[in-house]
């Protein structure tokens, strides 16, 4: 993976990612394919219609179902889906934390009930990542502890010091990657591969290539962030994380604390990786910490609003399920070059919301990841041009 | 409208029907779209993707939701849809009579509460005509009296003079919209329009041309279907109707008894006009009809059944939760070219499936609408070359 850092404006900052399966320019933000799926869409709807250079899939979900085995013998998720772009996936240690009932935590990992058929299942730093092999993720996240907030300093304590060594151990995994072939990792990962004769796996070609992002924790203390951040960096050898994240935060948290803490976090952060914001946000959350120097973004927002009738625009946020709705020829936004803005009244989508219609989750979700989307492109544009903070007043004042 | 019969083989007809809003040929099949959408899927997926010529859209479901008088408002459901093609709309009276509790039937219609919210409604020949007209269909039903079969010959008896009896005010109908300008309609057939100003009313320029179909009913009885018909072509006058549909089957009979009903009843339809069965059907329904000399068909089986999982391919029916499907990279149908077919594997879209995620109800009705929409090509081109009659019989061997 190549981080190239071109320009900043204030803590803004300018840049691109290029993994195997290809280029994207930071800040950037990812949408949410929870089980190998961007929620109403195909992988034509997400790399031609929505031009998303990067999605985002659940571990916890696509190592339940369909199977990690299974995708990895397609060659991966970019196979199994068709979508080409670049994939990053979490550690699924979230899910297992929130979906699970009788999760237990230990110094070992996190053992977690299935939400789907109660099976009881292991994850450790080492199997996470093994897991996201067999996925071919292009950016593969670390298991951390998360702890709930608030929580006490002592529960805090506890996360931090597991989460460093849980880094530490992912580190070395890093290095068996490194230091063996695709055939033996893959063999040495799955029972059902390990069957197969390697030459016959795939049809097509796969671009293979982990890279590796190591999770900040730590609450909203300043301290905290700051010695888990030392700890995971003292981790680094010979192998070094590839970007750093910021976990544990947008869990009903103040906004002004989310932001505070990022802000004091993001200068004791190396410059030379892009740092990303975990499960953030709303526009207005994108557009805060941009400013506070973060790079990569994630969150099921638009896709989950936009199946609520909730959508974003150049003017804040309407709801398509309003009356007002029902007459209204417009497009849903008249400044918006989405596909549904292209086609559609606002009159049409609210009636196929109205009537209960399919189609209108795929519409509707066009539009809020085009909006996301289209928001990312003009915060890049803005920091090329160092107008950053003009244009951040103003985004403010519509979205406050 | 104009039909151009120009070639048939044994009893099989190829033609073509021309609307003001386009050209589609014959034999055909018009997919359903119940409440102005065919299900999981959008304009664009209807005329580019699928290349349809015509779709059905209800009556009943439009009047209640979003009404009639909004649709007009956009000058009708092309506009209001964005589908730029044929439109044929049924007359409400099946919905009215199956979705409704506490139905009356009377000589004047049909008295029924909304499905949606109870409110009471009257539908009668004239003025489900009307609401066709603001909706601005390209293709009009008239309201049959429908009875369930089994039923009595006092009953179907009594459904037959109905029938006749509202086909000849339909009539009156059809010459009250030939001599009538557009504005005069309009307004006379909506109470909201009437306060408008009519050059104000659409953006876009209007196709408008409204053509009606009458409905022969008469159980599976050869002689009532005959009077039936006798008595519907007795009405006309100076006006007649522009096509004939043959209504009250695949109502639970055997399959036989409708092939039985259909071949003793086309003998004796005219030849210059289009032969509508409604409601009908599987794929072999399509080709055993065909051979009887039908047209047109509809049927909500390919987008149903897409979405239970069952899918349509060259050689037999699918399901697509098999569980023999989960690593399966081939195609649903290796023959087919549909969008579905040419992106994803029958694993990938198993997952969807037993995901529940949105995206396989769009890949899976693509796929069974392209299978049916293809089935009427291959039809026509083997009447076309005159080998209808070989094709029929490799198809049974198929689909038996």
């Amino acid at each position: 993976m190549k981080f190239d850092l071109y320009s900043s404006d204030n803590f803004a900052r300018l840049g691109k990612v290029t993994t195997a399966n290809g280029e994207f320019n930071t800040p950037c933000f990812m949408p949410v394919g929870t089980q190998a799926c961007v929620k109403a869409l195909d992988a034509n709807d997400m790399q031609n219609t929505l031009g998303a250079k990067i999605i985002l899939a659940n571990t916890y979900h696509t190592y339940l179902r369909p199977g990690a085995n299974i995708i990895a013998n397609f060659g991966g998720l970019h196979n199994f889906t068709k979508y080409k772009g670049s994939f990053l996936t979490d550690s699924g240690g979230f899910q297992a934390f929130s979906l699970s009932k009788n999760t237990k935590h230990s110094d070992e990992g996190i053992m977690f009930k299935s939400h789907i058929d109660g099976s009881i299942h292991n994850f450790t730093p080492a199997s996470v990542l093994k897991t996201q092999y067999l996925l071919n993720s292009d950016i593969c996240m670390v298991l951390d502890d998360l702890c709930a907030l608030p929580a006490s300093d002592e529960r805090i304590k506890a996360s931090l010091k597991r989460t460093i060594y849980w880094a530490k151990l992912s580190l070395e995994m890093k290095k068996e990657f490194k230091n063996n072939d695709e055939e033996t990792l893959l063999k040495r990962y799955s029972k059902e591969l390990y069957k197969l004769e390697f030459n016959k796996l795939y049809d097509e070609e796969l671009k293979r290539e982990q890279n590796i992002f190591a999770i900040i924790q730590g609450g909203t203390n300043k301290t905290y962030r700051k010695e888990c951040l030392e700890g995971i960096l003292e981790c680094e050898n010979e192998h070094s994380f590839d970007g750093l994240a910021i976990g544990g935060l947008s869990v009903g948290e103040p906004n002004e604390l989310m932001y505070e803490t990022v802000e004091n976090l993001t200068p004791l952060m190396p410059t030379n990786r892009p740092r990303y914001l975990m499960g953030v946000g709303t526009p207005l959350d994108l557009v805060e910490n941009v400013a506070r120097g973060v790079d990569m973004f994630d969150c099921v927002m638009p896709t989950r609003n936009a199946r609520n009738g909730t959508l974003f625009t150049s003017f804040g946020k309407i709801n398509i399920k309003a009356s007002s709705m029902k007459l209204d020829k417009n497009p849903i936004d008249s400044n918006c070059s989405c596909y549904a803005c292209k086609n559609f009244s606002r009159a049409y989508i609210h009636h196929l919301f109205k009537a209960g219609e399919i189609t209108f989750f795929r519409l509707a979700s066009l539009h809020n990841l085009h909006y996301y989307l289209n928001l990312m492109q003009e915060i890049r544009t803005n920091i090329a041009n160092k107008t950053f903070d003009n244009f951040y007043k103003n985004f403010k004042e519509i979205y406050k």
